[in-house]
C-alpha cells in the first residue's frame, strides 16, 4: 500500500461457516472474498463509467493464502481490497482479511488475489477493457 | 502426467451449487476440490503408513483456474488429482475437474492446486513429513 | 404407503455438509430435500403434461422432523418421496430420508413435507392447478 | 406478542444466499433461523442459569412458512424470536423474519418454528428441563 485508499468491507461470520474442525472452512473464506467483491463492484456501479464493468466480468483465477485459522465469533472480520494490476483484457484484485486492533496492530487470516476478465454481455466472450473502465479501476489501483 | 495413475472421483453437482447467474459458482468449485481431497485422504488412511498424514494436514494455499462455466446437470463431473510436489514440510496436490468423453476427448472446467502442510496433532504447529508419509505421497506423485 | 410407487433418489453426503458438531446440519437436510425434489420435478418434466408444473411452482411451507443424527460417510442416503395431497391450488410432497438394509430393515434420519404452490410464469401469482397437472401428480399420490 | 420483549437480530444477506432464480433460497432462510438462534443461545449463555441449556439442545422439528421472496440487497433483514411454549422435555421458539419500516409498518418474509429438545451431554439422550432452565426460558416466553 502506498497512497491509494483501499476499499474495505466488514463481514460478520456465520456459525454455519465453521466446518467439522470448528474453524471457518477454507472454502468459506473464498465466499468471504466473493461477498467483498460484490460490495466493491456495487461501488464501481455507482461510478458513472463503471456500469458495464460490473455486469460483464468473470473470475478467471483465484489464489488464496491461509495464514491463521478463525473460530466463529459474532464480531465481523474486515476485508480490505485494491486493484493490483490492470491489463488490456484483465485486472487483478488483491484482498486481505484481517482484524485491525485499536492500537494499530493487525492480525491477518487470509490474503487472496482474483484475476477478473471482462466479457461481452451477449455471448460472454473475453473482451478488452475500455479506457473509461480502466480509469475507474485506476482509482483503486496500487501495485 | 507420465506413468503415474491419478486418483479420480466422480462428483454429482447439486442444484444448490448454482449461483444467481445459473452457473456452478466459483466458490463451489473449491468445495468440489475439497470433497475430492477428502476421498483421496480416505485412500491415504487405508494405507498402513498414511494415518498420521490424514489427521494432521491443513490447506496453506489454493490456486484455482476457471476454464469453462458449468450449468447444473444431474450427471457427475470427474475430478482427477495427483501429488505434484513433495517437500520436507509440505506437499502439493494438483486437480483437474473435467468430463471425459467415450471417444477419449476431455472438457476441462477447472484446474487447481492446493499446498498442504502437515501439523502436529497436539498444538497444530507445522512439522516435517516423516519418511513413511513421503513414501505414501510418492505413490501418487507426478511432476 | 399403499400401492403407489415412491420416487427415490440416492444422494451422496459431502464432507462440507457437516457442521461444527460433526453431524449433517439441520439446514443441510433441507438442501437434501430440495435436491430430491429437483430430481422429482425432472421426472415430471419428462411427462408430456408436466412441463408447466415444473417451471412455475414455489415452496410455501416446509416441515422437517429430525429423527436421528448422521455423521459424514461416503455412502449415499436414500430419499423417497410421494405426493400426499393435491388441492385446487397447492399440493404436498412427503419425504423420507433413510437407509434401507438388504434385510428389509430401514433407518430413518429425517421425514419432511413441503407444500408447493403453482404460480403464473409472468407475474408469479398463485394459480389453480390445471386438470392435466393434477393427473401428473396423481401418478405419485398416496395419502 | 403481549408484554414480552422479543429477542432480535439483524442479519446481512450474502450475495451467495441467492439461488439460480435470483431469490434468497428456501434452504438459506433456515440458515438465517439458525444464525438467529445461535445469537439467542449466546444470550441464554450469558444468564447465570443458562449454560447447560446452551450446550445440550438439539433441533427436533422445523416449520417454515414462506410469505414473500427476497432478492439480494446489502441491507440486513431483522429476525425476531421468542419462546412460544415450554414443556417438561422440550420447548418451542417462534421466529419472524421481516423488515420494520420507520413508520411502524412491517414486511414479513418468513415465519418459522423450531422445537428444541434438551439432551444429556454425555450420551445425547433426551432429558427433562431443569427448573432453573425453565425459568430462563420464561424470560422470553409468549404464547
Amino acid at each position: 500500500m502506498s497512497g491509494v485508499a483501499r476499499h474495505a468491507v466488514d463481514l460478520k461470520p456465520r456459525w454455519a461457516d465453521m466446518d467439522a474442525y470448528g474453524h471457518v472452512n477454507n472454502v468459506t473464506w473464498l465466499e468471504y472474498v466473493q461477498e467483498a467483491r460484490v460490495d466493491l463492484f456495487a461501488a464501481f456501479a455507482a461510478h458513472p463509467d463503471g456500469g458495464m464493468l460490473v455486469e460483464g466480468v468473470v473470475v478467471a483465477r483465484v489464489v488464496m493464502d491461509y495464514r491463521r485459522p478463525l473460530v466463529f465469533r459474532p464480531e465481523p472480520v474486515r476485508i480490505e481490497m485494491w486493484v493490483s494490476a490492470a491489463r488490456p483484457a484483465s485486472f487483478t484484485i488483491d484482498y486481505e482479511i484481517l482484524d485491525r486492533g485499536v492500537d494499530g496492530t493487525s492480525t491477518v487470516y487470509v490474503t487472496a488475489q482474483t484475476v477478473m476478465v471482462p466479457v461481452t454481455l451477449d455471448d460472454g466472450r473475453p473482451r478488452r477493457l475500455r479506457p473509461d473502465e480502466t480509469a475507474v479501476l485506476d482509482g483503486l489501483r496500487d501495485e
